[in-house]
């Protein structure tokens, strides 16, 4: 196509008035088409639909709305097929459709706007497009909850040090560790459910921003699409980018659910640590040194969260201070929210693997989890349960005993009675018994805590949770 | 206080273990007191539902209990009378009020912290903290809310141009354009609503990451504190930081919706819009040039959005990438969320004050949205409608219509039918009624439409569905 | 190819010792082919570099060179000529370059890489890149300088308002305005000229981290890609991402400005402005309005900001808290350079483009510039120098004469010498001739100020300033 | 104060047009007092150089221009004693210092604010307190370098693995690891210059935007507060704040750098990696587990990241879009520098506090520098050297002694010689030799490599250039 062409059909686009045509440069900072192009099956199902409604409400003919339904059929095919002529003087999907559909069927093809702007075409798009990136989304992420469960089910015992600062604090199950993602992933989806529902509007029929003075039928519309209702101020339905926001916001809050998994998984796998292995599946070597083995899909992960927060924080620069209704910096919500949505496609995706994937080396994970007088708080709580000594106290008493272990050279449960009687008199037998990592973590049954049985629970009742969501 | 006490009582306070003290910098960067000194309240609540439900389990005597809950009334009458003595070298608030404690009622202060650590008593905090802040911004939310319709209704049908890039695109009513904000502020209590919901969950008796051997009742202090039960896992419970960004998130969406409402005060209150004025308590003067009235409230607001977003990111990359369960840098959670919700209760206030404050230029705003040729798609729409033209051709004999006009210097309703049909043959004089400003409007009845009759039905709504809220 | 073909490929690549190949989510997220080898050119340059230096070291027979060198040439002409075998599998530019060489001439292929490894490489590759960037965009930028000295000179005594709170404040010249654009466009250039400096030294010969046992001559290939030296350590050599940073650093304050330009185009193009008009060339039409004249370029200017601001966002996150030498993080740091790149490309471009289009609508700024009292400090000022008033008494008497004016609803120079006497009577004749905007202007003769002989003396400094970097 | 008095006070300074006053909410929203008390220095030293000038030009008496600065003193005095009565009706500093200048000297205070305006005074204000802060920061680095140096010489031959994807790659040297952070750090020093240089211009004089009718002498008051030069355009004087913007970008890339080191301690100090340890004074303890060792200052660190990125994003978004000349916005843009700052002091003093602290574990490191055949690149480097294999041959020979050596769990150096030969027939016994970490790291003296007398001759020329500066 020549530059005299393209300028024509510029011209045409833009209606009757425009003498001249938009510089090289315009055009290229102009156009969508390379991007928006992935709003095609969304941008036909709003037409077909919004042509159905015309149909019914006698605003356009039966034939005219047949030959319409058709050739947006075909149009759809022939996308599909990769045979479509994308042209990037017609700007964006919406024209490249509406024009090949009037090349296709000729004068009906114009009828297909009536009562229609590109301001909520696009909003519909789009908000179909986010819709259906909420629900691959959740399905991903239900994926890595029952990845998580099923490990978590057979580690419900495997010990290991629970850390805070990175320094053993407290011996914990393994179990337990995936547990807390299974929590945060299932706010995660929390998230994603209510931003669903509230995306779940209807902008069809807000036209260019003040509604129409044709017999449109919203509830019609938004039905066929599947929103719950119309949006309820058409100035609001072309100018609002909540949905975008909201997803952007959901995903950048797992995306650091998953660095934080990730960042442990790199540290896992570290040969000083070794808690787990993943194989070569989830591993690079080097090109030099042909010994590693690297968790690359674990650092890509927790490298993506740079991308989704930035792309969150785009678009928030993006809408800041954007006077009503519509303005063309709005055009640039897409490429972050598209970007954000394949990121976090193959983020979940590869987490889920590398959570199938991971061998767990129990003996290294017992024997960290007793280093390092892991178990000196059940020292300190046994004084306050047997001896009725204030917490704080106790406390103290349990500090002094490490650093008597330190000094010795040992662990605390080889302190000898007589070495801690000389702490404190009070001490007996029975407390040696709470220094083991395998008592101290069956002991803790309180709600939540890290129990073998508690962690079995849990897993029986999230569970129960995700059968309950499939009825 | 001299190093050296200060050394000794850092000492003291971490175990007997710690020969030396922290460095100077040390302390500088590791004292949060100046900060957290915000969460005395929530701090102390917390304390005595742990104590109460200590007492009940029968892991503290009744008379012990009595102390600490008579203490710790005792340590807010001092902070709320500004005679609390806060000290640097506590570190924070806890352990501000439990040393305090132990000053007023001795030995049974050491109790109170028994089953407990500072993990998941500063989760507790924070959490009852950022839902009182949600509180409080719902309340504001929803009084702006109140504002916007009360200036709606007055205005439901005071013409104005609807805007797309700036330009006048087709009239709308000054109601149905504040309408839009009271769906977006809708939107924004609903995340808030969905926030504080997922938030409600109680992380004490998660103890230092593990739960605990003691026999706690996490149901009743869950309950005490409001929460809708007890968080699931202990090392969750300690590590999670959602309701913080996702309280973060809500306010940046927030700020953006009042960042764009504040954009138009700006340029409606500009010498060439004059649309709107401000009353000198929303504008400030200058000191070198007596004659201005700026709207510093509404820049303000403006600006205040990058503070938001700036938190958000913030805390985003801080809990980026960090292993579980507690790490020191999610001690850097508090600041950006104590800014921004002081940050968004200003800008909300400001925003209700000069929605009730501003004037409306009514008769500026009508001659702005006649110029323009803002009623040209109305004149395509009646081609559409009338002759039964395809809109595609429709929209070409307005683009002509408008040409016309602009050559000849006047607007499309002082062309004459001569002129008229010279572009379309088939334009009758019933065209002509559809090009003023008011029919435009009233034409526009589509559900969601900008007809005031819509406006005033889309007020009524708004107001039913708040008061329902009440019930 | 097949998936075992490709799993074979990856596991030749990785050397011998992996057993299996990676899952295929695992070759999607490690893959970075789609956008790497926007790097090929560099990528060539390098080898080419790098296989001279072994050669003149010895390290490397002359034939092995020549079929190298030979090699990679047409490698870089089938890429350029689009006929090169791209392949995921190979997940790189530099592995598929390498691979496609050892097709083309066998054996030799496989001493390109000798003390070298894929991290000197791709950092060095990268940098050039950003250099080449760096380049393009400081010659865009001075582009734009002339555009706006251009523009400036025409307009160096055409009066318009100088806003603050886009309230009219004082008169000052377009002109004058078009030159602080030039300010900040010469510091936004400073910044490119620094960042490239710093940039300037080159990664080649870090090797994997630790350099190198083989006897290579780092200055050799440095100067051969025109850096200034080697980099001094061979682990911050492929660790630093730095010149990536300062870019976008650099990208994002030059994007501010340009916003702001931008809005103040948006701005002045609204019919309640009218201070300027854009051609059809940088404007586009409405689809259902066809009066619309909507300046797209300059609201695109101005959201690409977000894109920006969120691209350093995104890699400031990504390398915050990465363990040295090279996490595959880092593989995350082209994506958003390219994007800064383009997108600075674009918006620099379409900005040179409008100012060199629009019009100015003098007469309607020149009503504006004196409306709304904008001469009110110069009337102040008169107060100060021909009365020794002091400057706040001054101050208090103009805001006088402002609210009698308004309230006579009169311009200031409209009062007349009685009404000016009444409010302070050592006002005279000679005090109502700085009321008028020309007397203003041309008045505000200080270094910098908006006296059009200062204008016209800055915009020829700014030229000699532009002609002395030639030389 | 009453409410009354407090309107009277504000309608005063803000002219006699003024009928009402501020409501409450807009004096909180508006009031900087809280914040911007901290440029009382900067505004002091600002004004008497003013005053000093306007008395050179004759613009104000000897005797005025005496007592003015006689009575700067005695507020500057106050100020520092802790005594001035700070007053929120009073908005900012300017405006505080200003009437009590007013109380103190009478009448000649009013005329201070002659030819300037509050537009170019805090501009000035604010570059002064960023130069002092860029000043601070920069001298903070450069002791942080110097205890690099000392801990780098100290170990510059204490060998460690050097990690990529936190896995061992090669041996390197504690020492040579260290040198890499001097050279970011040198990076980030750099940029403060450039950030200096570039920020060093005058405002003063741009007055309220348009410069000044009054014969003032910009240079003698830039130079008089140290500047460089006036800026030279007084638009750009008023409403530029590049210098905060770059300042900030320059803390944000120093504080990833201080990230990464940040990580590195937290990972180095766990009881897997015990590369290091950390004096009780750069750690903390345990409220409940008391064997606890926390890296806290290395966490805080960390998270400070996220604090200075966010407010370089908060500026840049206050700054987006925003008009010429000056908007209220921009009163914005301190307290992100003000934080920036304040992190960055306390980050850089408790990095610097770490690293002369900090016990280097060299028995642990050395055999963490052995395991995981980290010399296999050695091996294939020799086969290179000494049998003139092509890289790739030779490093698939290496990959296959290390399989050979995993498979027999021995490490390379224990293979013997018939094992060797038995993958690669041309290994003799000297190939042996390179497989030790010694000879390895000894072996890697190519510029820029980690052989200790490299990295000593870095450490030797880094003194050099710190030497250099002083004069």
């Amino acid at each position: 196509m020549t530059d005299n062409d393209s300028k024509a059909a510029a011209s045409k686009m833009w209606g009757g008035r425009f003498a001249g045509g938009p510089a090289a440069i315009m055009r290229r900072i102009n156009a969508s088409i390379d991007f928006d192009r992935r709003l095609y099956a969304q941008d036909i199902r709003g037409s077909q639909a919004h042509c159905r409604m015309l149909a019914a409400q006698k605003m356009i003919g039966a034939d005219d709305a047949a030959a319409i339904l058709d050739g947006l059929e075909r149009v759809l095919a022939e996308i599909e097929a990769g045979t479509f002529p994308f042209r990037a003087e017609l700007e964006d999907i919406h024209m490249n459709v509406e024009a090949r559909l009037a090349e296709l069927i000729g004068e009906p093809a114009g009828r297909l706007h009536t009562a229609r702007s590109r301001n909520d075409q696009v909003a519909t798009d789009f908000r179909l497009w986010v819709r259906d990136a909420i629900d691959g989304m959740e399905a991903g992420l239900k994926d890595l909850v029952l990845a998580l469960l099923d490990r978590a089910e057979e580690h419900a015992a495997t010990v290991m040090p629970g850390f805070t600062h990175l320094q053993a604090a407290q011996p914990v199950t393994f179990g337990h560790h995936l547990m807390a993602y299974v929590e945060m992933i299932g706010r995660d989806r929390g998230r994603l459910v209510d931003a669903r529902r509230r995306l779940n509007e209807s902008p069809l029929g807000s036209a260019a921003l003040a509604g129409t003075s044709f017999p449109i039928d919203r509830e019609a519309t938004a039905r066929a699409l599947g929103f719950d209702r119309p949006m309820r101020n058409s100035l609001d339905g072309v100018s609002d980018r909540d949905f975008a926001l909201e997803f952007l916001s959901a995903s950048a809050i797992c995306a650091v659910h998953l660095s934080r998994l990730a960042e442990e998984l790199v540290i896992w796998t570290s040969a000083q640590f070794r808690f787990v292995s993943l194989s070569d599946a989830f591993t690079t070597g080097s090109s030099i040194m042909p010994q590693k083995r690297n968790p690359d899909a674990a650092e890509l992960i927790r490298a993506k969260t740079g991308r989704v927060i930035g792309d969150l924080s785009s678009l928030l620069i993006v809408m800041k201070g954007l006077p009503l209704a519509y303005s063309k910096d709005m055009q640039d919500d897409k490429e972050p929210v598209f970007e954000a949505a394949d990121t976090m496609e193959l983020a979940i995706s590869a987490m889920a693997g590398m959570i199938r994937d991971l061998t767990v080396n129990e003996a290294v994970m017992a024997a960290a989890a007793g280093a390092g007088f892991t178990t000196a708080t059940d020292i300190a709580d046994w004084c306050v349960r047997a001896l009725g000594m204030p917490f704080r106290r106790a406390h103290h008493v349990a500090g002094s005993l490490v650093k008597l272990a330190e000094d010795k050279g040992v662990g605390l449960e080889d302190l000898s009675l007589e070495d801690m009687q000389a702490v404190e008199p009070g001490i007996t037998e029975e407390a040696r018994a709470v220094l083991t990592v395998a008592s101290s973590v069956a002991s803790r049954t309180s709600q939540g805590g890290t129990a073998p049985v508690r962690v079995r629970a849990a897993i029986a009742e999230a569970r129960a949770r995700l059968a309950e969501e499939g009825r």
